[in-house]
Protein backbone atom coordinates (compact mmCIF):
# COMPACT_ATOMS: atom_id res chain seq x y z
CA UNK A 1 0.00 0.00 0.00
CA UNK A 2 1.57 3.73 -1.11
CA UNK A 3 1.49 6.20 1.83
CA UNK A 4 -1.43 7.81 1.69
CA UNK A 5 -1.34 11.64 2.53
CA UNK A 6 -4.13 13.10 4.75
CA UNK A 7 -5.88 16.85 3.94
CA UNK A 8 -7.25 18.81 6.25
CA UNK A 9 -9.00 21.00 4.06
CA UNK A 10 -11.75 23.47 3.67
CA UNK A 11 -9.80 26.65 5.00
CA UNK A 12 -11.09 27.25 2.15
CA UNK A 13 -12.08 24.96 -0.53
CA UNK A 14 -10.58 26.38 -3.48
CA UNK A 15 -7.23 26.33 -1.96
CA UNK A 16 -7.75 22.44 -0.86
CA UNK A 17 -8.84 21.98 -4.69
CA UNK A 18 -5.21 24.07 -5.62
CA UNK A 19 -3.22 22.00 -3.22
CA UNK A 20 -4.59 18.71 -5.18
CA UNK A 21 -4.00 20.27 -8.34
CA UNK A 22 -0.53 20.95 -7.66
CA UNK A 23 0.08 17.23 -6.28
CA UNK A 24 -1.44 15.73 -9.50
CA UNK A 25 0.88 18.19 -11.64
CA UNK A 26 3.96 17.60 -9.73
CA UNK A 27 3.77 13.68 -10.38
CA UNK A 28 4.27 12.27 -13.87
CA UNK A 29 2.13 9.59 -14.33
CA UNK A 30 1.30 7.12 -17.12
CA UNK A 31 -2.12 6.36 -15.56
CA UNK A 32 -4.35 6.75 -12.50
CA UNK A 33 -2.18 4.29 -10.61
CA UNK A 34 0.93 6.28 -10.79
CA UNK A 35 -1.01 9.24 -8.52
CA UNK A 36 -0.43 9.62 -4.68
CA UNK A 37 -3.55 8.72 -2.62
CA UNK A 38 -5.19 11.16 -0.55
CA UNK A 39 -7.47 11.36 2.05
CA UNK A 40 -9.16 14.91 2.32
CA UNK A 41 -11.86 16.22 4.63
CA UNK A 42 -12.88 18.70 3.24
CA UNK A 43 -14.73 20.85 5.74
CA UNK A 44 -15.23 24.53 5.31
CA UNK A 45 -17.63 24.93 8.68
CA UNK A 46 -13.93 24.88 10.63
CA UNK A 47 -14.79 27.89 12.90
CA UNK A 48 -13.22 31.05 10.96
CA UNK A 49 -9.58 31.05 12.09
CA UNK A 50 -9.26 35.25 11.61
CA UNK A 51 -12.64 35.85 13.50
CA UNK A 52 -10.78 33.71 16.22
CA UNK A 53 -7.54 35.34 16.13
CA UNK A 54 -8.19 38.93 15.29
CA UNK A 55 -11.71 39.74 16.49
CA UNK A 56 -11.35 37.18 19.15
CA UNK A 57 -15.25 35.96 18.13
CA UNK A 58 -16.45 32.59 17.85
CA UNK A 59 -14.81 28.99 18.83
CA UNK A 60 -11.70 27.76 18.80
CA UNK A 61 -10.35 26.12 15.85
CA UNK A 62 -8.09 23.78 17.40
CA UNK A 63 -10.06 21.22 18.97
CA UNK A 64 -11.96 20.78 15.78
CA UNK A 65 -8.73 20.55 13.75
CA UNK A 66 -7.88 17.89 16.36
CA UNK A 67 -10.56 15.42 15.49
CA UNK A 68 -10.30 15.90 11.68
CA UNK A 69 -7.02 14.46 12.15
CA UNK A 70 -7.56 11.98 14.44
CA UNK A 71 -10.43 10.66 11.59
CA UNK A 72 -7.95 10.95 8.75
CA UNK A 73 -5.32 8.83 10.95
CA UNK A 74 -8.50 6.71 11.65
CA UNK A 75 -8.89 6.08 8.07
CA UNK A 76 -4.81 5.03 7.04
CA UNK A 77 -3.29 8.24 6.52
CA UNK A 78 0.38 7.99 7.01
CA UNK A 79 1.10 12.06 7.08
CA UNK A 80 -1.00 14.84 7.89
CA UNK A 81 -1.02 18.08 5.78
CA UNK A 82 -2.78 21.71 6.10
CA UNK A 83 -3.14 23.68 3.14
CA UNK A 84 -3.79 26.82 5.29
CA UNK A 85 -0.90 29.04 6.92
CA UNK A 86 -3.25 31.07 9.80
CA UNK A 87 -4.80 27.19 10.70
CA UNK A 88 -1.03 25.90 11.67
CA UNK A 89 -1.53 28.71 14.61
CA UNK A 90 -3.17 25.12 16.45
CA UNK A 91 -0.65 22.94 14.92
CA UNK A 92 -0.19 21.54 18.36
CA UNK A 93 -3.59 20.53 18.32
CA UNK A 94 -3.20 17.90 15.41
CA UNK A 95 0.24 16.93 16.96
CA UNK A 96 -1.13 16.14 20.08
CA UNK A 97 -4.50 14.22 18.95
CA UNK A 98 -2.35 12.14 16.20
CA UNK A 99 0.91 10.10 16.08
CA UNK A 100 1.64 9.83 12.23
CA UNK A 101 3.59 13.01 10.67
CA UNK A 102 2.16 16.79 10.29
CA UNK A 103 4.17 18.13 7.48
CA UNK A 104 4.25 21.67 9.25
CA UNK A 105 4.12 24.48 6.23
CA UNK A 106 4.93 27.41 8.37
CA UNK A 107 8.22 25.42 9.04
CA UNK A 108 8.72 23.97 5.53
CA UNK A 109 8.21 27.02 3.93
CA UNK A 110 10.85 28.89 6.32
CA UNK A 111 13.66 26.37 5.38
CA UNK A 112 12.60 26.92 1.84
CA UNK A 113 12.99 30.72 2.56
CA UNK A 114 16.46 30.37 4.06
CA UNK A 115 17.96 29.03 0.89
CA UNK A 116 16.74 32.15 -0.89
CA UNK A 117 17.46 35.26 1.33
CA UNK A 118 20.89 35.85 3.06
CA UNK A 119 22.00 35.34 6.22
CA UNK A 120 19.50 37.65 8.58
CA UNK A 121 17.61 38.59 5.12
CA UNK A 122 14.00 40.64 5.53
CA UNK A 123 10.96 38.42 4.32
CA UNK A 124 7.97 40.08 3.12
CA UNK A 125 5.08 38.29 4.52
CA UNK A 126 1.53 37.85 2.43
CA UNK A 127 -0.43 36.65 4.12
CA UNK A 128 -3.41 37.29 6.81
CA UNK A 129 -2.98 39.74 9.41
CA UNK A 130 -3.94 36.95 12.02
CA UNK A 131 -0.62 35.91 11.38
CA UNK A 132 1.09 39.07 12.70
CA UNK A 133 -1.11 39.17 15.43
CA UNK A 134 0.27 35.67 16.94
CA UNK A 135 3.18 35.87 15.35
CA UNK A 136 2.67 32.71 13.32
CA UNK A 137 5.94 32.76 11.60
CA UNK A 138 8.50 34.21 14.13
CA UNK A 139 9.96 31.02 15.90
CA UNK A 140 10.24 29.45 11.70
CA UNK A 141 12.09 32.34 10.84
CA UNK A 142 14.36 32.75 13.84
CA UNK A 143 15.30 29.58 13.65
CA UNK A 144 15.94 29.69 9.87
CA UNK A 145 17.78 33.32 10.24
CA UNK A 146 15.38 35.24 8.91
CA UNK A 147 12.89 38.19 10.12
CA UNK A 148 9.64 38.69 8.79
CA UNK A 149 8.45 42.21 7.49
CA UNK A 150 4.61 42.69 7.39
CA UNK A 151 2.39 44.91 4.60
CA UNK A 152 1.06 48.26 6.68
CA UNK A 153 -2.30 48.21 4.51
CA UNK A 154 -3.45 45.00 6.49
CA UNK A 155 -7.02 45.95 6.52
CA UNK A 156 -6.74 45.89 2.58
CA UNK A 157 -4.90 42.23 2.50
CA UNK A 158 -7.87 41.26 4.89
CA UNK A 159 -10.08 42.06 2.72
CA UNK A 160 -8.53 40.85 -0.36
CA UNK A 161 -8.43 37.65 1.54
CA UNK A 162 -11.71 37.33 1.97
CA UNK A 163 -13.07 38.47 -1.20
CA UNK A 164 -10.91 35.39 -3.20
CA UNK A 165 -12.73 33.45 -0.32
CA UNK A 166 -16.31 34.75 -1.24
CA UNK A 167 -15.71 35.84 -5.47
CA UNK A 168 -12.58 34.04 -6.48
CA UNK A 169 -9.50 35.74 -7.95
CA UNK A 170 -10.19 39.41 -9.67
CA UNK A 171 -7.88 41.62 -11.25
CA UNK A 172 -8.53 43.81 -8.27
CA UNK A 173 -6.91 41.76 -5.61
CA UNK A 174 -4.69 40.00 -7.76
CA UNK A 175 -3.49 44.37 -7.76
CA UNK A 176 -3.77 44.52 -4.01
CA UNK A 177 -1.54 41.92 -3.48
CA UNK A 178 0.90 43.45 -6.47
CA UNK A 179 1.08 46.80 -5.18
CA UNK A 180 1.90 45.34 -1.56
CA UNK A 181 4.48 43.46 -2.82
CA UNK A 182 6.26 46.86 -4.32
CA UNK A 183 5.66 48.78 -1.14
CA UNK A 184 8.04 46.15 0.55
CA UNK A 185 10.28 45.62 -2.05
CA UNK A 186 10.69 49.77 -2.04
CA UNK A 187 11.43 48.92 2.10
CA UNK A 188 13.69 46.51 1.08
CA UNK A 189 12.94 42.82 1.14
CA UNK A 190 14.90 39.41 -0.34
CA UNK A 191 12.25 37.36 -0.87
CA UNK A 192 8.38 37.24 -0.41
CA UNK A 193 6.66 34.30 1.31
CA UNK A 194 2.62 33.46 -0.07
CA UNK A 195 2.13 32.74 3.55
CA UNK A 196 -2.27 32.71 2.50
CA UNK A 197 -3.58 30.06 0.85
CA UNK A 198 -6.13 32.45 -0.73
CA UNK A 199 -3.05 34.09 -2.06
CA UNK A 200 -1.44 31.19 -3.61
CA UNK A 201 -4.87 31.12 -5.94
CA UNK A 202 -2.98 34.00 -7.54
CA UNK A 203 0.54 33.29 -7.00
CA UNK A 204 1.03 32.36 -10.28
CA UNK A 205 0.15 35.97 -11.57
CA UNK A 206 2.42 37.69 -9.20
CA UNK A 207 5.74 39.11 -10.21
CA UNK A 208 8.83 40.52 -8.43
CA UNK A 209 12.59 41.20 -8.74
CA UNK A 210 13.30 38.76 -5.68
CA UNK A 211 12.43 35.50 -4.96
CA UNK A 212 8.30 34.14 -4.62
CA UNK A 213 8.14 31.33 -1.99
CA UNK A 214 4.73 29.96 -2.11
CA UNK A 215 3.79 28.05 1.11
CA UNK A 216 1.48 26.01 -1.06
CA UNK A 217 4.29 24.88 -3.73
CA UNK A 218 6.88 24.35 -0.26
CA UNK A 219 3.45 21.86 0.81
CA UNK A 220 3.82 20.09 -2.99
CA UNK A 221 7.01 19.71 -2.88
CA UNK A 222 7.34 17.88 0.97
CA UNK A 223 4.47 15.76 0.42
CA UNK A 224 5.93 14.63 -2.96
CA UNK A 225 9.12 13.92 -1.19
CA UNK A 226 7.52 11.88 1.47
CA UNK A 227 5.36 9.58 -0.76
CA UNK A 228 8.79 8.91 -2.85
CA UNK A 229 11.69 9.07 -0.12
CA UNK A 230 13.62 7.88 -3.38
CA UNK A 231 13.08 11.06 -4.96
CA UNK A 232 15.21 12.83 -2.34
CA UNK A 233 17.83 11.13 -3.40
CA UNK A 234 17.49 12.01 -6.97
CA UNK A 235 20.43 13.84 -8.63
CA UNK A 236 19.32 16.48 -10.78
CA UNK B 1 -23.72 19.60 11.44
CA UNK B 2 -24.87 19.88 7.41
CA UNK B 3 -25.08 17.13 5.54
CA UNK B 4 -21.82 15.64 3.98
CA UNK B 5 -20.84 14.51 0.90
CA UNK B 6 -18.93 10.96 0.63
CA UNK B 7 -16.87 11.11 -2.48
CA UNK B 8 -15.46 7.70 -4.19
CA UNK B 9 -12.27 9.38 -5.90
CA UNK B 10 -9.23 8.91 -7.45
CA UNK B 11 -10.78 7.45 -10.94
CA UNK B 12 -9.24 9.56 -12.71
CA UNK B 13 -7.90 12.40 -9.89
CA UNK B 14 -8.79 14.91 -12.05
CA UNK B 15 -11.68 13.59 -12.95
CA UNK B 16 -12.39 14.08 -9.01
CA UNK B 17 -11.03 17.36 -8.71
CA UNK B 18 -13.39 18.92 -11.37
CA UNK B 19 -16.24 17.42 -9.69
CA UNK B 20 -15.10 19.40 -6.07
CA UNK B 21 -14.48 22.52 -8.79
CA UNK B 22 -18.05 22.65 -10.06
CA UNK B 23 -19.82 21.59 -6.46
CA UNK B 24 -17.76 24.82 -5.76
CA UNK B 25 -18.97 26.76 -8.08
CA UNK B 26 -22.69 25.94 -7.87
CA UNK B 27 -22.93 27.16 -4.42
CA UNK B 28 -23.07 31.02 -4.03
CA UNK B 29 -21.11 31.92 -0.92
CA UNK B 30 -20.27 35.04 1.47
CA UNK B 31 -17.07 32.90 3.27
CA UNK B 32 -15.93 29.61 3.25
CA UNK B 33 -18.76 28.04 6.11
CA UNK B 34 -21.16 28.54 3.14
CA UNK B 35 -19.69 25.83 1.18
CA UNK B 36 -20.50 21.92 1.31
CA UNK B 37 -18.62 19.79 3.37
CA UNK B 38 -17.03 16.51 1.61
CA UNK B 39 -14.73 13.71 2.44
CA UNK B 40 -13.17 12.36 -0.22
CA UNK B 41 -11.13 9.44 -0.30
CA UNK B 42 -9.03 10.26 -3.20
CA UNK B 43 -7.51 6.63 -4.21
CA UNK B 44 -6.20 5.88 -7.51
CA UNK B 45 -5.26 2.57 -6.77
CA UNK B 46 -8.75 1.21 -7.53
CA UNK B 47 -8.28 -2.04 -9.89
CA UNK B 48 -8.26 -0.50 -13.66
CA UNK B 49 -12.26 -0.62 -14.29
CA UNK B 50 -11.28 -1.09 -17.84
CA UNK B 51 -8.62 -3.89 -17.80
CA UNK B 52 -11.03 -6.16 -15.28
CA UNK B 53 -14.10 -5.37 -18.06
CA UNK B 54 -12.63 -5.17 -21.28
CA UNK B 55 -9.28 -7.06 -21.18
CA UNK B 56 -10.62 -9.59 -18.56
CA UNK B 57 -7.11 -8.45 -16.25
CA UNK B 58 -6.19 -7.71 -13.04
CA UNK B 59 -8.40 -7.69 -9.86
CA UNK B 60 -12.11 -6.67 -9.29
CA UNK B 61 -12.39 -3.24 -8.21
CA UNK B 62 -15.85 -3.78 -6.73
CA UNK B 63 -14.79 -5.02 -3.03
CA UNK B 64 -11.97 -2.27 -2.77
CA UNK B 65 -15.03 0.11 -3.44
CA UNK B 66 -17.27 -1.30 -0.85
CA UNK B 67 -14.41 -0.86 1.48
CA UNK B 68 -14.02 3.00 0.10
CA UNK B 69 -17.48 3.73 0.64
CA UNK B 70 -17.65 1.75 4.46
CA UNK B 71 -14.52 3.88 5.44
CA UNK B 72 -16.52 7.53 4.16
CA UNK B 73 -19.85 6.23 5.59
CA UNK B 74 -18.12 5.50 9.41
CA UNK B 75 -16.22 8.85 9.01
CA UNK B 76 -19.92 10.50 8.66
CA UNK B 77 -20.95 10.82 5.06
CA UNK B 78 -24.81 11.19 4.68
CA UNK B 79 -24.94 10.28 1.02
CA UNK B 80 -21.90 8.53 -1.84
CA UNK B 81 -20.92 10.02 -4.93
CA UNK B 82 -18.65 8.11 -7.58
CA UNK B 83 -16.96 10.86 -10.18
CA UNK B 84 -16.38 7.79 -12.67
CA UNK B 85 -19.08 6.60 -14.87
CA UNK B 86 -17.49 3.11 -15.78
CA UNK B 87 -17.13 2.31 -12.20
CA UNK B 88 -20.70 2.44 -11.79
CA UNK B 89 -20.92 -1.47 -12.67
CA UNK B 90 -19.92 -1.84 -9.40
CA UNK B 91 -22.65 0.12 -7.74
CA UNK B 92 -23.90 -2.82 -6.01
CA UNK B 93 -20.99 -3.66 -3.80
CA UNK B 94 -21.13 0.06 -2.56
CA UNK B 95 -24.74 0.04 -1.81
CA UNK B 96 -24.30 -3.48 -0.21
CA UNK B 97 -22.06 -2.37 2.42
CA UNK B 98 -23.57 0.62 3.49
CA UNK B 99 -26.82 1.68 4.24
CA UNK B 100 -26.68 5.96 3.03
CA UNK B 101 -27.88 7.14 -0.31
CA UNK B 102 -25.88 6.40 -3.15
CA UNK B 103 -26.36 9.76 -5.86
CA UNK B 104 -26.22 7.28 -8.79
CA UNK B 105 -24.81 9.28 -11.66
CA UNK B 106 -26.08 6.74 -14.32
CA UNK B 107 -29.69 6.65 -12.98
CA UNK B 108 -29.49 10.59 -12.55
CA UNK B 109 -28.16 11.17 -16.04
CA UNK B 110 -30.48 8.99 -17.69
CA UNK B 111 -33.58 10.48 -15.90
CA UNK B 112 -31.71 14.05 -17.30
CA UNK B 113 -31.36 12.94 -20.31
CA UNK B 114 -35.14 11.90 -20.89
CA UNK B 115 -35.91 15.82 -20.39
CA UNK B 116 -34.22 16.66 -23.18
CA UNK B 117 -34.49 13.80 -25.97
CA UNK B 118 -37.99 12.44 -27.22
CA UNK B 119 -39.34 9.49 -26.72
CA UNK B 120 -37.42 6.35 -27.82
CA UNK B 121 -34.61 9.14 -28.24
CA UNK B 122 -31.42 8.15 -29.58
CA UNK B 123 -28.79 8.89 -26.98
CA UNK B 124 -24.92 9.76 -28.29
CA UNK B 125 -22.82 7.65 -25.37
CA UNK B 126 -19.27 9.05 -25.28
CA UNK B 127 -17.89 7.03 -22.62
CA UNK B 128 -15.20 4.11 -22.48
CA UNK B 129 -15.81 0.91 -24.97
CA UNK B 130 -16.33 -1.19 -21.17
CA UNK B 131 -19.95 0.91 -20.98
CA UNK B 132 -21.04 -0.80 -24.20
CA UNK B 133 -19.28 -4.28 -23.31
CA UNK B 134 -21.38 -4.26 -20.01
CA UNK B 135 -24.16 -2.38 -20.75
CA UNK B 136 -23.85 -0.03 -18.36
CA UNK B 137 -26.65 2.53 -19.30
CA UNK B 138 -29.20 0.13 -20.55
CA UNK B 139 -31.62 -0.67 -17.54
CA UNK B 140 -31.26 2.91 -16.89
CA UNK B 141 -32.02 4.23 -20.44
CA UNK B 142 -34.92 1.51 -20.73
CA UNK B 143 -36.86 3.02 -17.86
CA UNK B 144 -36.20 6.66 -19.43
CA UNK B 145 -37.45 5.36 -22.60
CA UNK B 146 -34.54 6.31 -24.52
CA UNK B 147 -31.62 4.21 -26.51
CA UNK B 148 -27.73 4.53 -26.70
CA UNK B 149 -25.84 5.04 -29.95
CA UNK B 150 -22.17 3.74 -29.46
CA UNK B 151 -19.46 5.61 -31.53
CA UNK B 152 -17.73 3.16 -34.19
CA UNK B 153 -14.31 4.35 -32.95
CA UNK B 154 -14.62 2.46 -29.83
CA UNK B 155 -10.21 2.46 -29.72
CA UNK B 156 -9.87 5.81 -30.78
CA UNK B 157 -12.32 6.77 -27.59
CA UNK B 158 -10.54 4.47 -25.27
CA UNK B 159 -7.26 5.81 -26.56
CA UNK B 160 -8.43 9.51 -26.02
CA UNK B 161 -9.40 8.44 -22.66
CA UNK B 162 -5.83 6.82 -20.98
CA UNK B 163 -4.30 9.91 -23.01
CA UNK B 164 -6.36 12.54 -20.63
CA UNK B 165 -5.32 10.32 -17.29
CA UNK B 166 -2.07 10.44 -18.31
CA UNK B 167 -1.30 13.82 -20.13
CA UNK B 168 -3.85 16.05 -19.60
CA UNK B 169 -6.68 17.54 -21.92
CA UNK B 170 -5.20 18.82 -25.35
CA UNK B 171 -6.59 19.89 -28.42
CA UNK B 172 -5.86 16.64 -30.20
CA UNK B 173 -7.82 14.45 -27.83
CA UNK B 174 -10.67 16.47 -28.25
CA UNK B 175 -10.72 16.46 -31.59
CA UNK B 176 -10.90 12.95 -31.38
CA UNK B 177 -14.46 13.44 -29.52
CA UNK B 178 -15.87 16.57 -31.31
CA UNK B 179 -15.36 14.28 -34.85
CA UNK B 180 -17.16 10.90 -33.00
CA UNK B 181 -19.76 13.18 -31.94
CA UNK B 182 -20.19 14.78 -35.73
CA UNK B 183 -20.68 10.72 -37.41
CA UNK B 184 -22.60 10.12 -34.72
CA UNK B 185 -25.10 13.28 -35.62
CA UNK B 186 -24.76 11.90 -39.24
CA UNK B 187 -26.61 8.61 -38.17
CA UNK B 188 -28.86 10.57 -36.17
CA UNK B 189 -28.78 11.11 -32.67
CA UNK B 190 -31.28 13.30 -29.98
CA UNK B 191 -28.87 14.03 -27.29
CA UNK B 192 -25.51 13.28 -26.07
CA UNK B 193 -24.23 12.04 -22.61
CA UNK B 194 -20.59 12.92 -21.71
CA UNK B 195 -20.86 9.43 -19.99
CA UNK B 196 -16.89 9.54 -18.99
CA UNK B 197 -15.33 11.87 -16.24
CA UNK B 198 -12.40 12.05 -18.05
CA UNK B 199 -14.47 13.60 -21.09
CA UNK B 200 -15.88 15.95 -18.67
CA UNK B 201 -12.30 17.68 -18.45
CA UNK B 202 -12.90 18.79 -22.16
CA UNK B 203 -16.75 18.88 -22.43
CA UNK B 204 -16.54 22.64 -22.13
CA UNK B 205 -15.00 22.47 -25.32
CA UNK B 206 -17.71 20.29 -27.79
CA UNK B 207 -19.94 21.81 -29.56
CA UNK B 208 -23.08 19.72 -31.08
CA UNK B 209 -26.82 20.99 -32.70
CA UNK B 210 -28.44 19.06 -30.17
CA UNK B 211 -28.23 18.84 -26.37
CA UNK B 212 -25.33 17.67 -24.60
CA UNK B 213 -25.71 16.27 -21.03
CA UNK B 214 -22.28 16.26 -19.18
CA UNK B 215 -23.11 13.21 -16.34
CA UNK B 216 -20.95 15.22 -13.76
CA UNK B 217 -22.76 18.26 -14.43
CA UNK B 218 -26.04 16.55 -13.24
CA UNK B 219 -24.34 14.54 -10.23
CA UNK B 220 -23.35 18.14 -9.25
CA UNK B 221 -26.70 19.37 -8.91
CA UNK B 222 -28.12 16.26 -7.71
CA UNK B 223 -25.17 16.99 -4.64
CA UNK B 224 -26.79 20.55 -4.10
CA UNK B 225 -30.01 19.46 -4.23
CA UNK B 226 -29.17 16.73 -1.64
CA UNK B 227 -27.15 19.28 0.44
CA UNK B 228 -30.11 22.40 0.67
CA UNK B 229 -32.85 20.61 2.34
CA UNK B 230 -30.76 21.00 5.31
CA UNK B 231 -29.90 24.38 4.57
CA UNK B 232 -34.08 25.61 4.38
CA UNK B 233 -34.69 23.84 8.03
CA UNK B 234 -31.42 25.85 9.31
CA UNK B 235 -32.37 28.85 11.65
CA UNK B 236 -31.54 31.63 10.49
Amino acid sequence: MRPRIGILGGMGPAATILLQQRILDAVPVKGDSDHIPLLIDMNPQVPSRIDYLIHHEGRNPGPVLAEMAKGLEARGADALVMPCNTAHHFASYIEDATSVPFLNMVELSAAELAKHAPKRGRVGVLASPATETVGLFHSAFQAAGLTASYPENSAQMLHAIEDIKANGPSEQNISVVQATMENLCRDGVDAFLVGCSEFSLVARELTSSVPIIDALDVLTDAIRQFHRPALNKTPS
